[in-house]
């Protein structure tokens, strides 16, 4: 079943037929040559997926399943990066890797702007398609780390430190912008982690660190 | 010391004086605005690391120290992927977390071809000053997974796997193309290691492979 295009139809679902986006229509009939009666594997991004086909432009629904909330929650929340390549890179990236969440981060040093949401969505929704994912990355922000949601725990990417033996729970991990976190912007409660001995950029911090969180809670098991 | 660049200035140095290519001297005196007597970082990527100043475009050396060869040694062994700014990523990126080697694989259903070498070369240096580590990347092949030297471990990305409980001797990790390997193309002798449940672009599978084998082999600590 490798060549099954997955694609990301937005939910709620509440007819028997959904519609593809222009471009998805054009993907699936121009480049990968596909004609009614194609099978298509679909996803709302929010855990359902289901195997439908073409016709006439849209998806019949067939069989439907529902992937679970994956557990311990990994968000990552991160300064922008200046180039908007690189800022392109970090959302494709995590969202193909399945991190649940991105939080932009306003940062007293932070020279980067995030990218337009509109944009953001679009390659996290593509690189779930890539991906074959049923859960999408979402993205929020931009806001400040004292408005972080207190209910996880923080993880602080930093040089001195090595990463945690373990991170069952976990959390919402923060990447500093390159010129790094003013004095006392971390707020007190937060956790240290390592990535290295590297001078690591931004989404390469990012990267490295949610593979670290998603890997020790055991999130990369099947 | 945060803002003391970090340069490659290749070995055997053999004189007090060392040069800059002309885009290290540009960079230094056009973009960063130094001038003769700033104080410069320099490695010969093999282990050698100084503190010395610029003077007339020339490096003049000052206090030298040697960081010892990491160990065990890791190395990304993966099918060129088919974008040039892909490659580009994959390369840069492996060099930025202080991977040892990269090969570059001929396999049965790869379609990427490798960058060219002085290219490439120059990707992993200029990632090297950027993360400013005194290793850099080496980068050999193409060849087939046949040809990878015997002595290393072999870790195969495959999907329908775990990550491996430890990887304390390091290796070689393989990552085949999109497409997949070929039935029969990875050796008997090697060991599975699982990167989690999504498909993964080629360079995307191959630095989140590289992260898990330098956590679990403890190449992360400081």
């Amino acid at each position: 079943m490798r060549h099954v295009p997955h694609i990301f139809l937005g939910g709620p679902w509440e007819s028997s037929e959904l519609a593809l986006s222009d471009e998805q229509g054009r993907h699936l009939s121009r480049v990968l040559r596909l004609a009614d009666g194609a099978v298509v594997s679909y996803t709302d991004g929010a855990g359902a997926r289901g195997k439908g086909e073409l016709t006439g432009g849209l998806v019949r629904r067939g069989e439907e399943t529902r992937d679970p909330r994956p557990t311990p929650e990994v968000t990552v929340a991160v300064a922008p990066p200046s180039k908007p390549n690189r800022a392109r890179f970090l959302v494709e990236k995590l969202a193909e890797l399945g991190v649940d969440r991105l939080i932009w981060l306003r940062t007293r040093l932070g020279e980067g702007r995030p990218p337009k949401p509109t944009k953001a969505e679009a390659w996290a929704r593509s690189a779930l398609e890539q991906s074959r994912g049923a859960w999408v990355l979402r993205i929020e922000g931009p806001m400040t780390i004292g408005d972080l949601p207190t209910s996880s725990t923080l993880w602080v990417a930093e040089r001195e430190t090595n990463p945690p033996p373990s991170v069952a729970e976990g959390g919402i991990l923060v990447i500093g912008p390159e010129a790094g976190l003013a004095e006392g912007e971390a707020p007190q409660r937060a956790n240290r982690i390592g990535l290295g001995t590297r001078v690591l950029r931004v989404e390469t911090a990012a990267l490295v660190g949610a593979t670290i969180l998603l890997d020790r809670s055991g999130r990369l098991n099947r």
